[in-house]
């Protein structure tokens, strides 16, 4: 009765879900993993089958559910082949490498007639974003005007190119911002610092909520994203993201983490459950391959809008029932 | 493979033992409960056999390992039932009624030649105390000198009598702080403030460190745990225990919880998986009986102490070679 | 020698600019007041000679310096009767009404050859922003690349009306941005939220930093001003305005005031320890006629830009050397 | 009209004694300073007369009140000679050397039949503890029961010896307790913490209420003050003593200073205005000749006890009518 899950990837982000399958999930076990170096592959197996061919994963009768945490680019094929074998598939997060592609699986899945892929946009699993959205659901802080954002990294990856801060670290903060407002993004201005970093974007929404966002993925100084939801008669705001703080040598204060995986280890641990739930009941959890297309669609229209120095007026497909 | 695990009451804290079970704890299943009121016990049971007798549990062929979470009076009867059968157990503080009864467990876990009993000391497992324990042992502050605890009820619960707030809350404040010096209390005093509350007790360890601890059951404004270590060359502290701070009504600020069980979550679910891999392993974890003896013997000694307005010599019997 | 101070208007900032004089400040003293209202400014006057023409306090012989405190639109000419009289003046800002009326100012001062107005942007002697602009200046944080401004007034006076929000408030953050960055602003776009609040103000500076500030002048709970300058190696903003903490009724915090006076009370206070310094020294302090005519015309462009739905491209008068 | 103050001793308080007098207090100026080394005096003195004799600047025709800042073993002897002159003093704590002493100060003012001598207890114009004495006396937190006080030095200066942490930094402990409180003090134990630092105080008032108070003189991160008064009802407690925070390399938090003039600078100024004040329109302010007894007694006695290895039974003689 056990979930017998396979994940693709054995990369930083496919061995943490390695790991919360084989250590902290209850009612699913690591059942294969696959990756193109089967060394790597293994090292994270722990008694798990190994495969070098995604593919195979995917088709092996011992595996119920998968996740995706192999390179952007395999994204839309992979969780196809899910589709086609009936899996359900938690893919990491953007859902495929361009917005026709997501496009593709969103129809592919209202083809099918149900919702099988759950997209790893794991901050909608963080206790603090939950409470920020609570705050909003309860009326604690009346109606929302004004949702500002702060996504800061270390320093890029070296294999971040030209609008990767926007399709692969400011895809977060869209879909983030969705689901703290219920809202949907209608327009959006992006504005650039010396040497074209940060960038600032500003999103309206359909209900005329702005949304500010800095994206700095060259802060230096660490890993820190932070929001604050600024409504009629109050804000919520997250807390520093610390349990202890330290005197020493002349200051008061806490470290920062040097990239996202401690920040967000709980989230990743209760999206992991929640997967394994979803698939137990047949009832969807998380951002679905819908909420997957809409942060693609925006995060390449506003690329391309900044590429031409003008506004993006954001465009999207009608959302199919399947998705309501 | 999977541990099956009867939980014994069905309280408040027996209720989260098998919610954890249930819900969150890989490895293990929630597989009895027993209370006196079978309502009760069935209302937490989720498809669990249910019990009336304690004892019945214990001796249940599909019992593996037992919690036990019923009134502190019975700690020690059925602690001496699972020891008896060879049942693994974790054992909510305190760990008996009296040091004499908590000593006779220890007596016979020597007797048996190995450790089955876990006290459910889970501040242990706290993530902001392991950071300053971690603190302490990779020298960030230096060596230690004074421990501050504080520990803040809303209120007493209504049972509570006489020297409970040592007995019982207080017992809290021991373990932890032999856990984030590693040291042994020697001495302590105690003050009280107007009309008997709160308490200030002054403990001083067998390395000369000072452990100052406010207890206050009868707070009012929320529960309210804190400690700060300090070395020779820094401090640690816990930093608020919020994820998130809110602007309303004139004021900036973060709630507090009612009762131990929001701030303690964590703690509880990691105590539950450390105990699980400790039976799977063989390994002991967590407070050991000898630990729980440690707390009690103090608290009583105290107690005595306090009502007679005299400072305690603090004594222990030796340590059994099991404990060390 | 002490110098003679007198206060033109005395509604609420008339009546602590005089307090301030009468009390904190050494070397100069309240000479005399005017308003309109000749019972309320005998309320301040503490002996002071009373006046209910502004002229004739400018023109009289007691007074050796001038506070210009009454309503806005009488601020161009006040000011412009305190330069034919050859005497300093502290101008409330904004300086004058309109750009056309504060360049006026400007080249009347320019022709006079030398600096006798400082307009009160009383946060340039905010502590707290003094120390962020000396973490820019002494390469803590690296080269600025983007400043976070917030400006929450608890609600908008009763007589604020169409673009004040912009040129009354929103004239404070320009001001500041300039002073925090050193540079100067090219480039404007706003958005509104819905119903028309907050706005959200992007700036781009001439040295590509940019400039980001929500204005939201009907916040609610408190009046709030918060800011942090995001440099190349790290960031340094405000702490919370807040000397002590409280826990009562189930909640952490500290309160806000309802309007700015506290919370710029020592900023108020270093400003006339300034402005008197300055005329003793004839070496000017604060912010120049020409800091006022810049504060004033971006506010205004940036007003009819947004009135037509567009950018703004900033446009100012080359600045005379007097201001160099 | 303006006070002409006398400042004697030029060490480190009373350069800022003098600082304070020039720059920032309305209604006095400097008038004389005394050091034994006149060149000290002289670097100073800002066009006041030098004296090497402070006898003879307390004598001085030219000085209206005079403010001792010189080695402690001086105090007592200045202070009577102020008292013989009737002039007003700020004498720095302690009052005097010893408690004989200081009661004999006590006596002659009370032979007097007036209160001339302020003592230099600053913290009671500190606003944070200013904060924390209104929220006993307007209800916010209920009756109180516990005030925790830490007082951290980064290191001792290197003339304290022997009871020194006790005499010299407790005694501003004590001093503010009894003002936070308005209680007095009955009872005090002394626990040491390895090789003799830090020290832990606990006291008893008259009221009932605890006072525990950490000491600690070689706390080496920085010069750290910390207060939190516990109620009945609630809590209030300092913030932290920061405008600003940076995010560096790796942490967030802010500086701590080295010593205590940059945390009490407000409080020395406010102290001063309060001491000009008060002879102006001759009212006492700040701690009185009283206070500065109690303030040594305590610290004296508590001393001896702890070299006996006792608890002290705090024994004042009654105060004078002069000084309820």
């Amino acid at each position: 009765m056990s979930l017998r899950v396979g994940v693709i990837g054995t990369g930083v982000m496919g061995a943490e879900h390695a790991r919360i399958l084989c250590e902290e999930t209850r009612g699913a076990h690591l059942a294969a993993v696959a990756d193109t170096d089967p060394g790597r592959a293994a090292a994270v197996a722990d008694g798990a089958a190994v495969f070098t061919d995604p593919l195979e994963l995917i088709a092996a009768k011992g595996v119920d559910a998968v996740v995706i945490a192999s390179p952007d680019v395999t994204h839309g094929t992979l969780a196809h082949a899910c589709l086609e074998r009936g899996k359900p598939v938690l893919c990491e997060k953007p859902l495929a490498a361009t917005t026709a592609e997501a496009l593709a699986l969103v129809e592919a899945e209202v083809a099918l007639g149900r919702r099988l892929i759950q997209v790893g946009y794991m901050r909608r699993f963080d206790p603090a974003y939950g409470e920020m959205r609570e705050a909003r659901l309860n009326g604690a802080i009346g109606a929302p005007v004004l949702l500002h954002n702060i996504h800061r990294n270390a320093q890029a990856p070296e294999w971040f190119t030209g609008a990767m801060a926007l399709t692969n670290s400011f895809v977060h903060e869209i879909d983030i911002s969705r689901w703290l407002l219920g809202s949907e993004m209608l327009r959006a201005d992006i504005v650039a610092g010396p040497g074209g970093e940060p960038l600032m974007v500003t999103m309206t929404t359909d209900k005329g909520e702005i949304v500010s966002t800095e994206v700095f993925i060259n802060a230096a100084y660490g890993y820190h994203v932070h929001a604050e939801l600024v409504g009629r008669s109050g804000t919520v705001a997250m807390a520093a993201p610390a349990l202890t703080a330290t005197n020493r040598a002349g200051t008061h204060g806490h470290g920062w983490p040097n990239d996202w995986v401690p920040r967000f280890r709980e989230a990743y641990r209760r999206q992991m459950r929640a997967f394994v739930r979803s698939v137990e009941r047949g009832e969807p959890a998380g951002a679905s391959a819908w909420d997957g297309y809409v942060a693609s669609a925006i995060a390449e229209q506003l690329a391309q809008a900044f590429a031409e120095g003008r506004s993006a007026e954001l465009r999207l497909v009608p959302a199919a029932d399947l998705y309501r």
